[in-house]
């Protein structure tokens, strides 16, 4: 990018929201993605749709990429730049606009972080369910972007769930509304269903309006231990044949817990092979009659050992094994690894043990967990970037994992993205007409491929 | 076309798999929509994906239309040919093909009726929710084209929510298959989503992945009359407001009250001005603690009268009137014109008031039913399409109708499409950038303009 275009750049946004010193362009050269690093021309934090619209137009005319950004917490890439362009921070944008109560909605900026709207609606009796892993930092905006998951999926389902309109700046600078605060509106392409998990490919948000549910008036949370992988996802399938559909459900395998235990010596017992984190939620007697056959499942299925919270403070605590499961890990070695295999339900087993042997066949540190429920793993390889000899069958490792998660009926990515980390991946999962189809809707869209090209797919 | 084309069209299907006599062309030239119809040129059944693609590649080169048609029961001409054009009839595709009771999903074919898939998966104690007017005929592919709702819709939304993959004939010819039993997925734009509700102007389904829930436990149905349209309306934002989601929460105005009971007889008081149909599902204890709120609520809002269903036969009874609201008016005189105006449920007061406003104004029949929950009402006006000084009038009705919907932030169709009869409405309701991005997005899809076109938009 030449001189003259960085300065017109700087005009538009105003010196103070304009960054371009070496400094800065090394903070913002990667996100949470491992491995995955490109320094940008500059950085830039808009102030208005308008701003937004006159950066796209300029980059349609000068030629050049722009990347949007919310916390960079992503795990494929998509917020890392790329060659010949430049970051556009939203993670300012960061107000919640309007929580309306009878219609059960938000608008909000799309640069308010994820827990925070969490405790905004809570306090007024209502419930946002999206919550992944990264919620405390994370932006409501990159959630929409990735279409990301969480804990509670399995019976509140994605943040796609919940979006119920966006406002946007096209790649060519026009900006459009798409739908609004009717519960049912077919009136045109579902073009905010499209742009949601788009990855900041077809459109950079401005507002976004969400759904809203009344909160739960009672949960309850059991932690239950296995000595044997396959007792775990016999009780995950068993609960869902029993027809329930607990709000949580998630697995740590050994390896896991014992990085847990390490870090925050919360007292799990380390010689166990598994852990399930379930919770149910709703109506209390709804609650109770699900926590009991749950119980039972579990028992039934030999559980070592099973808690169930009294209160409160004591779900919190029971959840903390899980919600530590990354920190925990990440902490053993210089690079963390973090997938997000994913098979139907009914093929959790068959993954959760490829897993372990797959580790052991490549002699890697491999600790697996994720949303049981979802049939959702996050199997984390803990090893060295300099250590290009075990990078190697680092590599082997997930081109055998992947390969066996496709033949099981599974997708490569289920709440992460594609981004650059799972590129190569995708043509080995969808066929050759459906990867032609999103590559012509992106040329349709984004004719000059100036809006964090290269992601999800080379157009 | 030409004698030589449509003699390609019949060696591809097979004579008995085609249809071109006058009566024949006669018949499929019209659905559920009044006042709308166009002869195709032929009428063909295809049997197998690959003749599905073989004609739409002729289409291409040959320059003919080619419109999908399930049961023909829209009411927006979705299903009504256009010039120059043959009509694909897929009701014969009508096969349950798989019931997965582990991962809760099922495959069908896109012609098994609404009706009797709702059958198939209630005996094996799961459920699907969308459940539209027209459920008894109207085809699985078609509630997926126009992404139908239903009378489920407030606690278990639409179409789209149950949609997991679709496998579809591009209209290039190319066969896709988009999504699977994963249930998160994020591998690539969601062409599914897309496709849903794009009222079969982007492919023909020939398979279509459906989720399921085990079914609700227990529900209760209430039937509750009143003296004032206010007191209904504020009956339904108060039991929201009470964070009470009940599955059903429908309307009847006096004038589809007293058609119903004309034509019913099942004893519906006929001096009352609304009757708002109510049902709870879930845990038993919960449908409980909700019926008994409702119940309460109903009373403060002067409801004259309050029924309860004691048992399921009870309960049919008492939703007897909401369902045979559409039959009973459209007896009344030759030409029944069901309108879909929606608005954020916190609306639903001032858009029931216009309606029997602008009924008084035009002096017209109008009956006013639908889903009070979702802010979905069906304005119907009765009327006969041969006197033209009232056709004019109605026009005027609906004119005016629609912009007090959309001023009131509402939409111009919540769950029947837009098709040919609301063309002219959509450009009142969404910006010129989004009609753009939709117009570009079929242009990228189907470049000669070959499948369903002159639907929702002009390309």
């Amino acid at each position: 990018m030449d001189k003259n275009t960085l300065l017109k750049i700087k005009q538009i946004v105003g010196t103070s929201n304009y960054l371009d010193s070496d400094e800065d362009k090394i903070v913002y050269s990667y996100d949470g993605t491992p491995m995955l690093s490109h320094k940008p021309q500059a950085v830039v934090m808009p102030e208005s749709p308008s701003q937004i619209s006159e950066i796209l137009k300029l980059a349609n005319s000068e030629k050049f990429a722009v990347v949007p950004r919310g916390s960079g917490t992503g795990l494929s890439g998509g917020a890392v730049a790329v060659e010949n362009s430049i970051i556009m921070l939203m993670h300012k944008w960061d107000k919640i606009l309007e929580i309306d109560e009878e219609n059960l909605t938000a608008w909000v900026q799309p640069g308010v972080k994820t827990y925070d709207f969490h405790q905004a609606v809570e306090q007024k009796g209502l419930f946002y369910p999206p919550d992944p892993g990264s919620q405390k930092i994370c932006t409501l905006g990159g959630n929409v972007a990735e279409n990301a998951g969480g804990l509670r999926g399995l019976k509140y389902g994605v943040t796609r769930d919940y979006v119920m309109a966006v406002e946007m700046v096209l790649p060519n600078g026009e900006i459009l509304i798409n739908g609004g605060k009717n519960v049912k509106d077919v009136a045109g392409y579902n073009l905010r269903d499209l742009i949601v998990g788009s990855e900041g490919t077809l459109g950079i948000f401005t507002k976004i309006l969400l759904r809203l549910l009344p909160k739960p008036k009672s949960s309850k949370t059991i932690l239950a231990f296995f000595s044997s992988l396959q007792d775990a996802a016999k009780s995950v399938s068993d609960i869902i044949a029993a027809h329930i559909i607990p709000c949580t459900m998630e697995f740590l395998d050994s390896t896991t817990i014992k990085c847990v235990e390490d870090f925050a010596k919360i007292g799990l017992p380390t010689n166990v092979d598994a852990l399930l984190l379930l919770e149910s939620d709703g109506h209390p007697e709804q609650v109770a009659d699900e926590a009991e056959k749950m119980y039972e499942i579990l028992k039934r299925n030999n559980a070592t050992e099973i808690k169930v919270a009294q209160d409160a403070q004591e779900a919190d605590q029971l959840k903390t094994a899980r919600r530590a499961a990354f920190s925990a890990l990440a902490r053993v070695k210089p690079t963390t690894i973090l997938e997000d295999a994913t098979v139907p339900r009914s093929n959790l087993a068959p993954l959760i043990k490829k897993v372990s042997e797959l580790a052991q066949k490549y002699n890697l540190m491999v600790g697996n967990f994720g949303h049981a429920g979802d049939g959702n793993m996050h199997p984390t390889v803990l090893t060295d970037e300099r250590n290009k000899e075990e990078l190697e069958r680092v590599e082997k490792f997930f081109d055998e994992l992947y390969d066996e998660t496709i033949r099981l009926g599974g997708t490569i990515t289920g709440e992460h993205g594609v981004g650059l980390a799972k590129k190569k991946y995708l043509k080995r999962l969808i066929d050759s007409s459906s990867l032609k189809m999103m590559q012509d809707i992106k040329k349709a869209i984004d004719p000059n491929n100036i809006l964090n090209p290269g992601k999800i797919f080379s157009v």
